[in-house]
């Protein structure tokens, strides 16, 4: 087989582990937690049906490609819970470190362009990646509100811990960002989070 | 909220039941089925990696979100087998009705876009749908092979039912139908699908 083909299928088989991965959040049955592959699959489909919606005019190609593989760094680094401040401190060695050796799995040419994009997603500049992170806030945010905030209730979060997380939506979408902030005093009022 | 952004999030609510309908074929450790979701996700990626194997230029935004959505009809469907032939005469007629439910939960102007980009998918004669047809018949057996057939061995699947499914493969890409004849050849050679 062509060596080429050979490192693109090294690297799709070893990026399948994405499919055991699992998040914090559930899927919106209610009936298990999603893993890193759902996660990618639902980002990039939102990301399409949503991109009138982004601030900015963007490249709708990269910035599929960029929440398809934002998270693969997990499969060696883990998935970081959005609210565990001990675990984002070493987040980015880790998640450096797994890049490296992923990414690199792939044909020089292809490693330097998906790292490169990972990246960019990490850095939060360009319009691609403000809105690429207003999708990967909304994601979860419409599962916790569909499955009536178990995982928030599970972990004890608070109105202020999500508005932190989501302090930077509005660069992305301002259309998500109120979305985002009409879902979040539903579930105060529910009380599927805290009030403080 | 805006009207058109709450048909949207339905439409994300509603195809989150794909996390929860089941493949024949495992994920790459074995340890068990794949769901519409996450092959969803390998597929839009391999779309993107693998675009240079293409026969002809294709719109690769065009054949992401095609292979993003097309077994998003599953949902009401259910998943067809590959080698289940009775199921076959009455798959167009579940999945029509299907793709009639649920992409008109969306905007009219998108609901129309994403049923038309199905249907080019179903029609098989365009660039993109050979494309995503091929990827569509490669990515299970990459499960296949490094999982030793053990989907095949449970329903007894031979060479030429492997061959027949994909005797249209080479009109998408010649690159990924010969790496398939490669990959069945081993695998009859390991005993994972029968010699017939």
């Amino acid at each position: 087989m062509d060596e080429r083909l050979k490192k693109q299928i090294d690297f799709i088989i070893e990026t399948d582990k994405a499919k055991q991965i699992f998040r914090q959040n559930y899927i919106a049955d209610g009936s298990r937690k999603e893993n890193d592959a759902e996660h990618g699959w639902q980002l990039a489909l939102m990301s399409y049906l949503l991109k009138e919606h982004a601030n900015e005019d963007i490249d709708i190609v990269k910035v599929m490609i960029m929440v398809l593989i934002h998270d693969i760094v997990e499969i060696d680094a883990g998935d970081t819970y959005a609210f565990d401040e001990k675990g984002y401190e070493s987040k980015r060695d880790r998640e450096v470190a797994a890049a490296d050796r992923i990414y690199n799995i792939l044909p020089k040419d292809q490693a330097k362009e998906l790292y490169d994009i990972w990246e960019e997603f990490e850095a939060y500049e360009t319009p691609e990646a403000k809105y690429a992170h207003a999708l990967d806030h909304f994601q979860p945010l419409l599962l916790h509100h569909n499955t009536n905030g178990i995982s928030w209730k599970e972990h004890g979060i608070s109105k202020s811990q999500v508005y932190k997380r989501n302090i930077r939506t509005k660069e992305g979408s301002k259309t998500i960002d109120d979305c985002i902030n009409e879902v979040v005093e539903i579930n105060v009022k529910k009380g599927n989070l805290k009030d403080e």
